[in-house]
């Protein structure tokens, strides 16, 4: 299997990257790793953390890169030889079974959409991240991308996309797929959701129903359906009532001299429960409905989190899970 | 002016309710209170409440009660005797000037819209409860009842009235008014919310932008906008992570001896946050739009809640917020 990295996307770029890449190759030996960027710059510092020798690490040449605000579609139309844009062509051109990047999440969308291409019969392809749940799960969203409306049918595209992602890259036997809903009975709901209700039921997944927001945290569902918009309001309030309760907890904790011995003494806990809490830990999100695998790692990736990236993809590649999304979405035609 | 209250509608009916509405009585010697229900069962409770003697609390007599659990449309429709719709008939034939009721909120709104009726013009009544913020001030977010999809127009009659309501019957002079978004920018959004941006742009109304779920808590605007759908799943969202957070605190909290010592000392402090997180403590809800004030009251309404709901409506009666939205309206016309 060939992954190709781009070595400057993200916030520690190239630096991290690469240092990711070299661990990544040293652990997993099945694994072909491109690094995609200025080859100099990146064989420095392959050097630098002693990969050099690795067999199952090499370097393609790109000589632009696309920075985290620059606007995705114009970007990735005009840097033909951006890190990214190189990377997603090396699928494109069977050359790679997998491109990973840390860079801006638009401009990968893009690239997947107009380099890689679409599987046929998908209409719109939907980034899948994990979303922390309080059991440290996690539930797999989609779509949290770019495609803010979605029809029904997108709806269970989504749903037939992510219940095989989280079977193949994830193990889990027969994930339980949930629709976001403003209640539990089938009738609840807007007209898109209200008309995705039977088609789930008809769908080749296990159908749970509708999962509410208020319930998401505990676990109830494997993959979380809902649209763009919607699902980004709710990441965006969990998330910010998050940091809201954290940042009262913190005035609350440093108030005197009595509640900052209390709150040391509750501070490990606390910790680990933050951790748990922040849905950028979680790793990379796939990009579903392409013809190849596209891993998009979080902006703040470091070392470690390439390497999980990595890992994730490999898993994504030896289960498949492109030849069985699109026989899954032939079941049903 | 007259307000008509469902005496027998909430988990706390019909004693917290009549103890509430005689308190209200005592203290807003301006309004006329008229206790709608059971008419033997209601002058027992005004009595062991020391409420017989007040000249400004009256009692209408309805035989029937909508439970919690009844389809809305058809126990509005079927039961014409229930304190509910008995009370909004009030409204509807000149007799009151506002109903409350802390029973079933379907078959409130269904009563608004049926018995009450709609201002000309407003094509979907709202509901606007107050979401609760960390400056412990709060937002009036609308629409979160039973609309689930509304139109760009429809987002702009909303942002008109809970303007023109938090004005009118919170005193904001100018209230900020913001469209619930996936991002700040003008361009940002679904079909539904690009579109009513230009909208909101030329609406009389001090309109500040689009509003990010996660900026919601930070009290950013006095006015949130948003279809029933999206504002449900924000609502849920928040509510979920609060009580997931809250339940994690407490597991911590409990670990050991020594963390029970270290919580109790923090405790104080965490109730106050937790009282200010908990929306169902801001109080009683508009429906907005309709001829005559309606407000809903939570359903675990005690008699404190209550007073307070009267406290809201004579202030919303007083400022005239229905012949200010009927106005402000027709500007745009």
């Amino acid at each position: 299997m060939r992954i190709a990295i781009d070595a400057f996307g993200g916030d520690n770029a190239p630096e991290g990257i690469v240092a990711g890449a070299v661990e990544a190759a040293k652990e997993y030996t099945e694994a072909a790793i491109t690094l995609v960027g200025d080859e100099a710059r990146v064989r420095e510092l392959i050097a630098a953390n002693g990969g050099t020798a690795l067999p199952n690490l090499s370097v393609r040449h790109a000589s632009e890169v696309i920075s985290t605000d620059e606007e995705p579609v114009r970007a990735v139309r005009r840097k033909k030889d951006a890190s990214l844009v190189v990377a997603a062509a090396m699928v494109k051109d069977g050359e790679a079974d997998a491109v990973i990047s840390a860079g801006n999440t638009g401009a990968l969308m893009t690239a997947g959409l107009l380099v890689v291409g679409r599987l046929k019969g998908i209409e719109r392809p939907a980034l899948a991240p994990m979303i922390p749940t309080m059991d440290g799960v996690g539930v797999l969203a989609l779509d949290l991308g770019a495609n803010m409306d979605a029809t029904a049918e997108q709806l269970t595209q989504y749903a037939v996309m992510g219940s095989v992602y989280r079977a193949k890259a994830h193990g889990i036997a027969s994930p339980r797929v949930g629709l976001l809903n403003v209640g539990t009975e089938p009738g609840k709901g807007n007209e898109v959701t209200k008309a995705a209700y039977p088609l789930l039921e008809a769908a080749p997944i296990r159908f749970v129903g509708n999962v509410e927001a208020r319930d998401v945290l505990n676990g109830v569902c494997d993959v979380l359906v809902c649209d763009g918009f919607v699902g980004n309001v709710m990441l965006k309030s969990l998330e910010g009532t998050a940091a809201a309760l954290f940042g009262a907890l913190k005035e609350e904790f440093t108030r005197n001299t009595i509640s900052k011995l209390a709150a040391a003494i509750l501070k490990p806990g606390l910790r680990k429960f933050k951790n748990k809490m922040d849905y950028k830990e979680v790793g990379a999100a796939p990009m579903l409905g392409l013809t190849g695998i596209v891993m998009k790692s979080h902006g703040s990736s470091d070392a470690r989190a390439i390497k999980n990236a990595v890992r994730q993809t490999v898993s994504a590649i030896r289960s498949d899970v492109v030849g069985t999304i699109r026989s899954e979405l032939g079941k049903g035609e």
